[in-house]
């Protein structure tokens, strides 16, 4: 990499920042594939957010920024433009700053994870599903379920009130967008009946945490995706598999995020590129 | 370079900036010295800096800025702290955040120039001096002279109101810190006399420019520096020399200033290293 006065910038935020992978994983795809591109950490504490998105992106080589926590449910409100999945979800975790200056947000949890589905030849279009879990993470992946057409999606929380939120909103969007998809709070985790369940909790993070559902309960048909970022397989997904039951972890979703945020970034060759073989992706994120 | 989560952050602003050096010379010193922090351009527009820097260095991993034309002269207004030179010249080209989001400002170019200077083994105290240009470079220039006890400093400049706008500012200053410096509009740009003539003009950087004095007139034991960063010597640089007068060009002046900033941004070890022996910075400063 060679940074110049040509380069063009691209920040990621988050508080802490310290923990993020994407400055090692986007600065060798900008690197390795020729692009003059850089992307930095940025610390923005919540109380500066506004202000800071508002002028830093005023310079006029910077493409966008990526975000994580805390600030994609705060960006909503800080864009001038939001993608459908974004206001869905109430997240955005991709800024991009248009010729004119004006912004547009993004959100690309759930489209990895339903690219994730695809990848793994997991049907979604009228499929029955469970989400466990109603928090960031769930509020993406339920807005792209919704977005491709699940046929029924149940949602439960430990705290009810979160999933009943969550379903309020998605039914607002369904009948927006004309989707018959059925949207409802699950009264339990009990996963009997669905053909895919999502623990989008965060239980399975910690090696002493309870199960999110009980796997003796899923159908022996069922696909399992538990979008914990960690190292090991979580307890769910290894008890899936001594099942024999299809059971797919969150790793994948983020490799196919990666050539989404290229594509919204305007690096569509980079993007086209990669999607024909993520391997490299695959090998960037990897836990080290 | 490999930038992660933890690598600090430091910004060159200008309007444009792709013509800017720094990022090229300051990340190739940070890799080869082992510390983890990248420069990074930003196109900043006038209109936009004040809520540029009041907001972009809120970034906890933000060490600090650079800054290039046009920002100088308004960024005096912009920092929360000042020092001597910078507000003599009244420009900063430096802007570092402390620990608890504060700023300081400083400029280094009348710094390196002196620095220049005492690398040269030219005298600075108790000298007679000639300055030819009153604008941003003649300014920095002038006030480190100042700082370093020249004994008279005449300041000729083409519209002469701004030549004593100068010549008063430094005036108050001389009297606030009780100097003896003499220091004076000079009415002509005759250089006989002086034992150092310093061009701070533009002229010399196009080749059918006039000469900013007359190289015949100059004493022959005087010293003379023009500060025109140019591949090539100047007119007047190729003058001296043909006389025999001891010329220097304005690129070690840039060279000078590098241990300075880093000392200022913390890297105190690292600028230790390169004032002991500046071929490194030579070589990553040599024109292309």
């Amino acid at each position: 990499m060679s940074i110049t006065g040509h380069t063009q910038v691209y920040f990621i935020i988050g508080d802490p920042v310290s923990q993020v992978r994407a400055p090692e994983v986007y600065n060798a795809l900008f690197a390795r594939h020729g692009i003059d591109a850089v992307l930095v950490p940025m610390r923005v504490a919540a109380g500066d957010l506004q202000g800071w998105v508002r002028h830093a992106l005023k310079a006029q080589n910077v493409g966008g920024l990526w975000a994580t926590i805390p600030h994609k449910p705060a960006l909503v409100g800080l864009v001038d433009r939001i993608d459908p999945l974004a206001r869905v979800a109430g997240a955005v975790n991709a800024v991009r700053r248009c010729a004119d200056g004006s912004t547009d947000g993004a959100l690309f949890d759930g489209i990895g994870f339903v690219k994730g589905l695809d990848q793994a030849g997991i049907t979604i279009t009228g499929q029955r599903a469970l989400m466990l879990g109603a928090g960031g993470g769930g509020q993406a992946v339920a807005a792209a379920l919704l977005s491709r057409g699940i046929g029924e999606l149940a949602i439960h929380n430990r705290s009810r009130a979160r999933a009943e939120a969550l379903v309020t909103q998605l039914r607002a969007e369904a009948r927006s967008t004309g989707s018959a998809s059925v949207i409802r709070v699950a009264d339990d985790t009990d996963p009997a009946g669905y053909g895919l369940v999502v623990n989008c909790t965060s239980q399975g993070l910690k090696p002493d945490d309870p199960m999110p559902t009980d796997p003796a309960r899923i159908d022996a048909g069922a696909a399992v995706v538990d979008i914990i970022m960690s190292r090991e397989p979580t307890p769910l997904l290894r008890a899936c598999a001594e099942r024999g039951i299809a059971a797919h972890a969150g790793f994948e979703m983020l490799v196919q995020q990666v050539p989404e945020y290229l594509r919204f970034f305007g690096h569509e060759a980079l993007a086209q590129t990669l999607q024909h073989d993520l391997a490299e992706v695959r090998a960037l994120l990897r836990p080290r």
